[in-house]
């Protein structure tokens, strides 16, 4: 398990867009740690969501929490600006969506965003032997990304298990994080692989009582 | 000018959209027409703003207008029945990002939506000419759609005259919107040139008074 | 109308791929004077046919007829070679499909084939002022290439008199081809506006006699 | 070794597309076990071969056999449901090819087919790792795909025994495949390497006895 | 013919690229007016030449005739800010190569350079229509860019007066240069189309005498 | 360390394009083994810098070194018989750049060029387990290719270190290259890691005397 802090991050793909910043903000106020921005551009993924302007207006409305940004977009570069000039706290990309890796690494930090790396379920973990101690973030996907209707891939658990393994051989303070299928019943199973950053969309933004939610996910973490 | 009644759609692009249920609904209540949906996919243009989830939650929130989806984007056709199925009432397309154009119309209606057709400021007409005939409205763009910081680009009125005389000499029920620079003090002559479908964005959502700002656009219709 | 002989092109999309050697030759054998060879790539268009591979063997079982391909490929100038060294005696293509339509009608006539240029139905037939004297046949589509389930779009006969008049003016002896939704009934209308050249799919292949129905069609021409 | 029966499937490109039905059923006849289709599309690989169309007028023909689709297209997911509405029982695709290969995998199941990952000479297993267990089949190439006059490339042998021993470590029922160069002569050696089911292209259709040379085969493998 | 003063622009294609400040200046000092700066990518047309740090080493080897850059690549926007620091006078493109050509204009002209359209042999001149009175140049293409071999197109006569008199009826002071095949014995008949600026590469690099070849060609235009 | 001779090769993007022949003959005198020669095609990275027409011009004028050419071009394949017939001597290429690596890598070779393949800071090296014996250089890039302003990135050491390993494992006759900040004073370290093969651009061709520099390299590798 990670010694950091764990951290609840509600995808805001589940909330309300026609009151997001009262959405966010009462997750906010639940409990929740992090927001988690998910963005699809139509190309990387089949979908198209919300992109810099949105963020901007959250920041506006006032919350302050890490917004934590994942790009499903290919290619990345040109926008990482916008990003982080809107607000971005992390900026997460995908390795297959970016030529130059190690650089797209560089240009988010070099904007004054933290950065991360996301591994799609069948995505070779490969890359991270080179630039494991240049990120803050490593992103699990335990779902396909950009597509409804599934349920958490069990070999998520291995792939946690293995980025665990190498943060810890290496003594880094990167958060390991997973997205798709988190629910408060197998969250703790997942915190145990490893991972200290929790994505949720529907079932937080979904729930009846987001604080009882979020609470339920922390006592699971144990 | 248009035989048709002049309609004001206020591009929320430029609401606020941390309250986009309720900056929507007040321009409306305002006296706004139509809602305008900009739609970009940082491929078509060099930005991303918001997708079908975003309409979506506008319906939920309760807004009935008609809504008037412009895609910049590139492919079209995947993303056309995603819009439908959110609720558009229209979807606009540039004929240079659908390899088959009437087909693409086609697809739109099929979805239950009415269809446009928009033109960027160098685009030719050409198209019109067989296609016209299919269409329900006809986008002239008065700025270079998706970069920021431009005014009314004055050859778009001659663009608009040549439009306006191609759906009267055919006496069609088509539309002839036009976007980009639109302001209290041009809209009359934008007017005269056969415009009769208004997007303002800024103009109304960053003007103090929603309803004096949408007043004085239809006064100087006349 | 055209001063050319008609000539009836069975599309073999339309064909017993599992015979197709026999069933294009009793096409041929029925009455029909071109094969029509229609390739899909699922780029250009969202399906996928067949190539050069296909067009070998229906020359080595025997058949000596032209055989007209229709590039729905996009890009266009790789794929021209195979065909012609595969048996093409024309090979057209769309000119949205290639950046540079001179000099891909060069190659095809280099590569010892006939050229031609082929309009989708809201395509423009602006770049014909500048090449019409270097192809040998234009073909209007009457559908959308490509897709399903389509009828004969009307407009395609005031395209085809456009070009009509255009090769009549300049005396030029270019075929005029007409392709989607061709029929017994509508191929009078159709020769009229000035085609010569005819292709039909299912009208043809899906008879139950082909001779009695490319009969009806020659009868119909006049 | 595998444990899996052994498995020739001729491949269709060498057959004779003028009279695919009869040869087909020939090789069948003859001992051959399945039907290797090879699909092609001018951008993953530089030519472009055959589409669903045509395989489903080998149901039509009558040919009741397995048919495994080899897929060298990019992208994949768009055509995956026409290959299965057209009869195809086995659908293989390259990584290099889908953005998202765990969700292409499911899509493929999803449509009622059973799902293969193939590997150019050159491409890593790693993605093995995470989906070899939703795997029905595993292609190893044995020349690059696309490309004629090629010999086997003896690597290959060594991939086979890699996957070989993952397969059998976790005692999974995945079919192991080789593609290309595959003959009498070297079969056995391809077997005792671990693969399981065999392509064979001109080898078999080539051959003066398809009979003979698939009993060969047989005989090779022992 | 033009009320412009005749320009000769060398094509440094047909230069020495291993003594190019050399070779350069000496066409300058022989009577050459401008330096024409092919650029092609490999994208646009099939074929890569030479970029910003090559135009920013003849600026700093003393060379301060105008260059003028013809940009044979797709996409343009990001590259032009590159040639406009590396001291471009002139920036031309493509229609074809740039979603959004007015906004491209504008872009040239913002980063301190003059703007040219270029228009191939097929390509349709609609676009001047609604651009014309931007640009400060139109260059007519005689041959297919990129491509060798190849003679000049006598339809592009047709084109250049059809220029001419658009610029002339609207009286601007638009340059009109023509690039392909331009020789001594054509230069003559080439003026009298309408244009005014005359790019010639291996007729003048690869002459014997540069000064004798420029001044036949002055005299030419008379 | 390796046992090959070690090999000095400036880059000639620092170089004076204007006396690109003198500046680089000037290099060869002082000492340097090859010509580093760097591709890009503003696709593959964000800059255009030289293709196979200067190339030549160098072997015209006289430069009969090893010419070392490292593509950042995607993709591949059709430029490599380009700068094969240009006179270049060894082509190296992204894995990532070509979707046929093992067939590119045959490709090079038939053209009678030595191949390479080229890994950018964070790219896997697992396609060397199947072709590492077709190749004749493997480059480490320790700066990501086509972006200026960087510094040697350590971990390339690390990789240096593995595909030494691999090399002498298997005792293969590869050279084993790096580019990107290699100077005098790190130049030392480097080759203990491995390398065999050193780029050096700016360090050479702006050091005050080109001799002495590289004679300081040579020193220090020891």
């Amino acid at each position: 398990m990670s010694k950091q802090s764990p951290v609840i991050a509600p995808s805001i793909l589940a909330a309300d867009f026609a009151r997001l910043g009262e959405d966010t903000a009462a997750a906010l106020a639940a409990g929740a740690d992090w927001v988690h921005f998910d963005v699809m551009d139509n190309h990387y993924v089949p979908n198209l969501t919300i992109g810099p302007m949105v963020l901007q207006s959250l920041r506006k409305y006032g919350i302050s929490a890490p917004i934590d940004v994942h790009l499903m977009v290919k290619p990345v570069d040109r926008i990482v600006p916008d990003f982080a000039k809107a607000g971005a706290t992390l900026i997460s990309f995908h390795p297959e969506a970016s030529e130059h890796v190690d650089r797209t690494i560089g240009l988010i930090k070099d904007s004054g965003c933290k950065a991360g790396l996301v591994f799609n379920p069948a995505t070779s973990l490969d890359c991270l032997d080179y630039v494991l101690d240049k990120l803050d973030l490593v992103l699990i996907m335990s779902v396909n990304p950009g597509f409804g209707g599934q349920k958490f891939i069990p070999m998520a658990l291995e792939k946690l298990r293995r980025v665990r393994r190498m943060i810890d051989e290496r003594d880094l303070p990167v958060r390991l994080e997973v997205d798709g299928g988190v629910t408060a019943e197998n969250i703790g199973a997942i915190a145990a692989a490893g991972a200290d950053t929790f994505v949720a969309g529907s079932a937080i933004f979904h729930a009846k009582d987001y604080r009882a939610e979020i609470a339920a996910m922390h006592a699971a973490i144990g």
